[in-house]
C-alpha cells in the first residue's frame, strides 16, 4: 500500500483525526452540578463581570481556531470547504502533538471576502487565537489584514508567515556558511503568492534590500504592462530597487539566493550557473521542486532546501506555527507582529550551533523537540518587548 | 466550599473543561505523512469528487456544533458570548460523557437574527449536526426554523425541544398513573417562551387539544389587547380552544396538568386546589420552582416534577439531547422532525415498566445508562420511517 492508500485507510478507520474530551469527570450528580448546572452559572457570572476572565474559566487560553474557506487547499486549489477539512483536522493534530495546543478546525462555506471576515470576526470570543489556512491569494492578504486590525487575539495565516519564517531561518543559517550578509545579497523570489509575498516582506524586515519578485509574466516592476493585482503593484514598488525588467533568467543573474514557491522545473541548471558564487536555493514547489536536488548540487548550488522530507533542509511549517502560537498564547499576545516572526526565525536558526552547521543542516529537523520551546520563548519575549503581551506568562 | 465556589475552582484549575486530542499518532515522518502532507491530499481529493465522503474521512459524522450567541444564558439572561462559553463547554462535556459524541462549543458575537443565521449556515460543513443553545426568544424560533429549512444537517435548539421531550415523557407516564388520556386532559402552561412554546407544540402532536398558555399578562387568546409577538399570536390561535380569558388562576380551574417554565411561586396552593382530580404539576422554574415540592403534595398534587435533582422526577435535558443526536447522526438524518421527537419522548417514558411506575418515578434518572441507547434507537428508527435518514446506520 502506498502513502495515498494508507492515508485513506487511516482516515476512514478512525473516522477522521480528532476527538474532543472532557477534562472533568461527570459520573455523579455532584460532578454534574460542577461541570453543568447549577455550578456553571458561577464562572458565567464572573466572565459577565469581567470578560477577560474567559481566559481563566474556559479552555480559550490554549485554544486556536483553524479556519479555512477551502479556496486554496494544498496544491489542489479551490476544492471547497468539505474537502478542505482533512487538512484542517491535520493541522489541529499538529497543534496538539507539537505544542499541546487545542484547536477546532472549521471550514466556512463563504467565499465573499467581506462576509468571510465578518464570520471569522464573529467567532473571536471562542478562541485564544486564529490560524487561517488555505485561503486563496490575493484574498488572503485583505482577510488577514482586516482581521488583525479589528480582533484582539492573534490572527496568523500560516501559509504566508509560517513558510516565511522557516525560509528566513534557513537563509539566516545559509548566509553564515557562505559568509554573506542580508544587506549585501541579491535575492530572487519566484511565485509572489501568499507564501512568496510574506517571504519577501520578512526578508526585508531582516535587512535584505535587493530582492526581485518574478511571476509567470516575469520580473515585477512598477511600469510593467497589465500589472493590476494590488499586492503585486505594491511588491513592484517595494522590491526591485534598480527596477530591472525581463524574465526569471534575467533576474537570476548574479543572484545570491533563489527562492521558489512556484512550479516544478522553474529553475534550470543553466540559470543556476549564472548566479553569484555559492548560490543558495530554496526550491519549495511540491511535490516536485523548481529544480531537483541532485541537479542543483551538480550545477554548483552550495545550500539547497526543499519542501520534501527526503532531501536535506526541509522547509516545514511545523517548525514555526506550533511554537509561535504557544508563545503568543502564553503571554496572551494581542497579535503576532513582525518582531515576533523575526524572533521565531532566529530561534529556529540558532538551534543549530556553529559546529553543527553545514550545507545539509541549515534547518532543524521537524521532530527536533527543542524547536517548539525555543520558538515559543522567543516569541513570548518579543511580544513582551513590543508591548503586545497582556500577561508575562511563565516567561 | 459550596457548589459555586467548587465550580469556580474546577473551572480555573482545569483551564476550562475541554481538550482536543488526535486519534492518530504523529511521532514519526511516516505517521506525519499520513495525517498531514502528502497523504492528507488523498481524502481531500475523494471528498472534492464526492462531498458526502466528508462523513467517511473526517470527524464530521460524530461531531456537533454547540452554538450560542449568549443572549439567554441559563437564568442569567443576555450576558454575551464570552460569558456563555462555560455553559457551551459544559454541554460539550455532556455530549461526550452521555453519548460519546464529539462537539465544538462556539460562541458567536452577533445578535442580528439574519446575520446569525448566515454565520451558522456558513459553518454547516464543519459538523454533522448543530445544537443551538441559550438563544433568546422569540429570535430563537426564527433562527431555528430558517436553519432547519436551509441546512442539510440536523439543527436542534435544545432549550426548546430537549425540555419539551422530557416533559412530554413525564406526562406520558403521569397519565398512566392517573388513568387519563392526552385527548381528554386540560393543560395549562405558564411561560410560553422557548421551552414553553415547544412543550405546547409537542403535546399537541401527542394528542392534547385543550391547552392554554399564560404569560405575565394572563391567558393568551386571539383578541387579547397588545398581543404583538408573532409567536404568541400564533399560540393564541392554535391553543385555548374555548378562547378563555383571564389570568392563570382562571385558566388553572379544572386543569389536569400544570406546566411551569416561568418564575418561582407562580403557582399557589389555592390554585392547585381548584385543579381537576389527581393534578399533575411540572414546575420547572430554576432554582426555585413555581410551587415547592412539599407545598404541592400538601395541596393534593398527585405527580410532581421539577428541574431539581433533590426532588423526584427531575426534568433534565440530558435525558434527551445526547440520544437524539446520537440517533440522528447514526443514520445521517437530514433533520430532527416531530416524529423523532415523539419517538424520543416515548422511549424515555417506556424505560419505566408498569411495575416500577409510581408518583415519584415517572421520569428515569439522568444517570440511567439505558436512556441514551433507547432514545438513540427510537430516534434512528423514526428518522428511517419518515424518510429523513440517509443511511441505515447500525439499526
Amino acid at each position: 500500500m502506498n502513502v495515498s492508500e494508507k492515508a485513506l485507510q487511516v482516515h476512514e478507520e478512525n473516522h477522521g483525526k480528532l476527538e474532543v474530551n472532557s477534562k472533568l469527570s461527570v459520573k455523579t450528580r455532584e460532578e454534574l452540578a460542577l461541570a453543568y448546572t447549577p455550578g456553571v452559572a458561577e464562572p458565567c457570572k464572573k466572565i459577565a463581570e469581567n470578560p477577560d476572565d474567559s481566559y481563566k474559566y474556559t479552555s480559550r487560553g490554549n485554544l486556536v481556531g483553524v479556519i479555512s474557506d477551502g479556496t486554496a487547499v494544498l496544491g489542489l486549489g479551490d476544492i471547497g470547504p468539505q474537502a478542505a477539512m482533512p487538512v484542517m483536522e491535520g493541522k489541529s493534530v499538529l497543534f496538539k502533538e507539537f505544542a499541546d495546543i487545542d484547536s477546532y478546525p472549521l471550514v466556512i462555506n463563504e467565499t465573499d471576502t467581506d462576509k468571510l471576515i465578518e464570520i471569522i470576526s464573529s467567532l473571536q470570543y471562542s478562541f485564544g487565537g486564529i490560524n487561517l489556512e488555505d485561503i486563496s491569494a490575493p484574498r488572503c492578504f485583505e482577510i488577514e489584514e482586516k482581521l488583525k486590525a479589528t480582533l484582539d487575539i492573534p490572527v496568523f495565516h500560516d501559509d504566508q508567515h509560517g513558510t516565511a519564517i522557516v525560509v528566513a531561518s534557513g537563509i539566516i543559517n545559509s548566509l553564515k556558511i557562505v559568509k554573506k550578509s542580508m544587506s549585501d545579497i541579491k535575492v530572487v523570489l519566484n511565485g509572489p503568492g501568499a507564501a512568496g509575498t510574506a517571504i519577501i516582506k520578512l526578508l526585508q524586515e531582516l535587512g535584505v534590500t535587493n530582492i526581485i519578485a518574478c511571476d509567470r509574466q516575469g520580473i515585477l516592476y512598477t511600469e510593467r504592462p497589465n500589472l493590476t493585482d494590488p499586492h503585486k503593484i505594491d511588491l513592484a514598488k517595494t522590491t526591485n530597487p534598480k527596477q530591472e525588467t525581463g524574465n526569471l533568467e534575467d533576474a537570476i543573474k548574479e543572484a545570491d539566493v533563489f527562492i521558489g514557491v512556484s512550479v516544478a522545473g522553474a529553475l534550470t541548471k543553466e540559470m543556476v550557473k549564472t548566479m553569484a558564487k555559492d548560490p543558495i536555493v530554496f526550491a519549495m514547489a511540491n511535490p516536485v521542486p523548481e529544480i531537483m536536488y541532485d541537479e542543483a548540487i551538480e550545477s554548483g548550488v552550495k545550500v539547497m532546501g526543499t519542501g520534501r522530507s527526503d532531501f536535506p533542509n526541509q522547509i516545514n511549517n511545523v517548525l514555526a506555527f506550533p511554537g509561535i502560537f504557544k508563545g503568543a498564547l502564553s503571554v496572551r499576545a494581542s497579535q503576532i507582529n513582525d518582531e515576533m516572526k523575526k524572533a521565531a526565525a532566529f530561534a529556529i536558526a540558532n538551534l543549530i550551533t556553529e559546529d553543527e552547521l553545514n550545507v545539509e543542516y541549515v534547518i532543524p529537523d521537524p521532530f527536533d523537540k527543542r524547536v517548539v520551546e525555543a520558538v515559543s520563548q522567543a516569541v513570548a519575549e518579543a511580544a513582551i518587548k513590543t508591548g503586545v503581551a497582556r500577561t508575562t506568562g511563565g516567561h
